[in-house]
């Protein structure tokens, strides 16, 4: 028997025990918690055909209920022996995606992004188009090709704006964006819109995104139907499914919202989360942007996502784009921090825009925690590979 | 024993043999095939459990050498005694959806109807977008609102364009657009684009889509990032896939490309397909698409999709967009159909422009077959239910 040493300040404490997917050494892949640097197999100590499967979907498709049950049985487990078996260290296993997404949406959330991006592409126009401030302004992405941290990226390949006609090649301009992305852990039927007051019941989890964009192929593109293979060529997160339930204590109020939103989009106690991201750009810190800015709440992404009567399913998910604060320093996407390319940063003393092969892009987060403490969330990291010239 | 009585001029004879999922009375959902007016159970005549599955998926995984295998065995098998149990009428089964949708992505395709649209969204402006003739548009919709013929449509509530701020409501300008649907059998990995020459090894069949449309929505949410909640809330599709193999006789050239267009998006012999649609709304024919007049072949979609790495999956829909052919009673969509509301039409013997409640939409195909045949597609079809008012 085991018993898993968790120090005082692990940000994978008892107050958070985030779900994944892994494969012990010569093992198939099954449902673990994460608890310190520690990994519990979930299908030897749980008595529950649901773990031993390959992806959380179906045990978050259980439901609400069963996710507070089975929370309170690992907060038990946890502090007590485990068979040896079923611990591991989480350097010796390999992690999966932890679940299977359905739809992917991806928002559009941040007022200091959206005005920064509108400022860029749309340079002398007004930075926020006039549906902004009433609605959260979203699009289906690409669930296919939502990869698990870890997984390289082949630089893309595509058309380019050109002078006259567009030029064809590997993107120029490949950019970040670090997002946190919601789990829908049980759906809603076709016709029956989710209310901001459902969300708890209905979110299993969080988990962080990098949200991959090629600029030069999106500028060329979303005219008029919007972004495509700019960004469809692959989207990261982390590996570990921070429950809702772990971020009680992470909840804050959203930002003032003026104008008034329709009623569908209030909440009587309208909360945003206190998640304090951190992207290091080949080893180094550029950016720390803070979640609490965000306009437009998580509850209100998904009332509106389903306002229309559109159903949702279990592994939805759906991200709440590019998170930047007010400070250059808080900026999550490096079109933004680098205004365009034309004002480099400093990496590791040499001046950067975009992303050049051989780059490593890692993106974390930590939050409040029950009784004082703090939480982390898997890191969700990426290095970029050159381009495959197959075709021109 | 039975022996299906296949008439000479049947849209489904031996030249078709569209595949689908159906439930027989009292029975679960499996695999069939459609001969004439019936529904041969493949899980009972053919020895492989992929037909005992309740969708195409496991068969359209297997690939293009076994597609061809099986289809030599039907056309042998629908011309012998087959046991009672495994045929039954057609009207005496459940038919369901016949894939699960991985990924769904809509195309632009038609030259007229982005030009109409573009005139009708964007007055005064040029209709067509720099990048129009360059690559095929597309964007990612919603593959789980994607539902089969016969489901009704609930109306769609949401945020509309206002004078002064957006108004909220059911949609008053619900259409549709009728489109054509290529169904991906065999995925391709990511960071390995899809050639334009290995379409037909991929794509397992076709079949007809609605992609109903609430015009008010969709015209006030779609800047910048596309249409969302203006089509999410459903996407309807035939309950048949023919197969490609079935449409070798209906090949034709498509309309001439200026300018041309990049090496990836070139074919050696670019080549449509001459399918002539058909339009009902409220059982009067109001409108005969032709998919030969489409721009962007389906081989040059999935090209193009795939270019920047994306991978592909079974099961990934892709619709070729509104087809729209030059004369007013070709256009796909009600919206230029009717300019904008602004030019009715006489259905029934009454003005119409959107759908009201209760309306029916129908849309039918048929093709050259094989040896101076016609197949036919399955229809795919429609009702309008009034919204329902939970939110405001």
């Amino acid at each position: 028997m085991t018993r898993i040493a968790i120090p005082e300040d692990s940000l994978f404490g008892s107050a958070n025990l985030p779900y994944g997917v892994f494969s012990p050494p010569g093992g198939t892949p099954r449902v673990g918690v994460r608890a310190a640097d520690s990994v519990v197999d979930l299908s030897l100590v749980l008595g529950d055909e649901v773990f031993a499967a390959p992806s959380l979907n179906p045990f978050m498709a259980q439901g609400h209920a069963r996710w507070v049950e089975v929370r309170e049985q690992l907060l038990d487990l946890v502090s007590e022996d485990i068979p040896d078996a079923a611990v591991h260290p989480v350097d010796a296993v390999t992690l999966h995606m932890p679940f299977e997404v359905a739809d992917y949406v991806d928002f559009y959330a941040s007022e200091h992004h959206a005005s920064n991006l509108g400022r860029l592409f749309r340079p002398g126009a007004e930075p926020l188009m006039p549906n902004w401030k009433h609605l959260p302004v979203g699009y289906h992405g690409r669930a296919g090709t939502v990869v698990p941290s870890g997984t390289d990226i082949v630089r893309p390949t595509g058309q380019r704006k050109g002078d006259d006609a567009p030029t064809f090649g590997e993107s120029r301009r490949l950019d970040i964006e670090a997002e946190v992305g919601f789990v829908v852990g049980t759906g809603s039927p076709l016709g029956t819109p989710v209310t901001t007051e459902d969300f708890s019941e209905r979110v299993f989890g969080v988990v962080l995104v990098n949200d991959w964009s090629a600029r030069d192929i999106q500028a060329w593109e979303y005219v008029p139907l919007g972004p495509f293979l700019g960004k469809s060529f692959a989207t990261s997160i982390s590996h570990w499914v921070v429950p809702l339930l772990a971020l009680e204590a992470a909840r804050v109020a959203t930002p003032p919202q003026d104008p008034e939103p329709l009623p569908y989009l209030q909440e009587k106690n309208p909360w945003g989360l206190d998640l304090a991201l951190e992207i290091s750009w080949n080893g180094q810190v550029v950016s720390r942007p803070p979640y609490r800015e965000m306009y437009w709440s998580p509850a209100q992404m998904l009332a509106h996502m389903t306002v229309n009567g559109a159903s949702s399913r279990t592994g939805d998910l759906f991200a709440s784009g590019t998170i930047s604060g007010p400070a250059k320093d808080q900026r999550g996407a490096f079109i933004e921090l680098t205004w365009g390319g034309k004002e480099p940063i400093e990496v590791n003393s040499e001046p950067r825009t975009f992303l050049e092969d051989g780059d490593e892009v890692s993106i974390t987060a930590t939050a409040p925690g029950a009784s004082g403490t703090r939480i982390g969330f898997g890191e969700v990291r990426g290095r970029i590979l050159p381009a495959r010239h197959r075709l021109r």
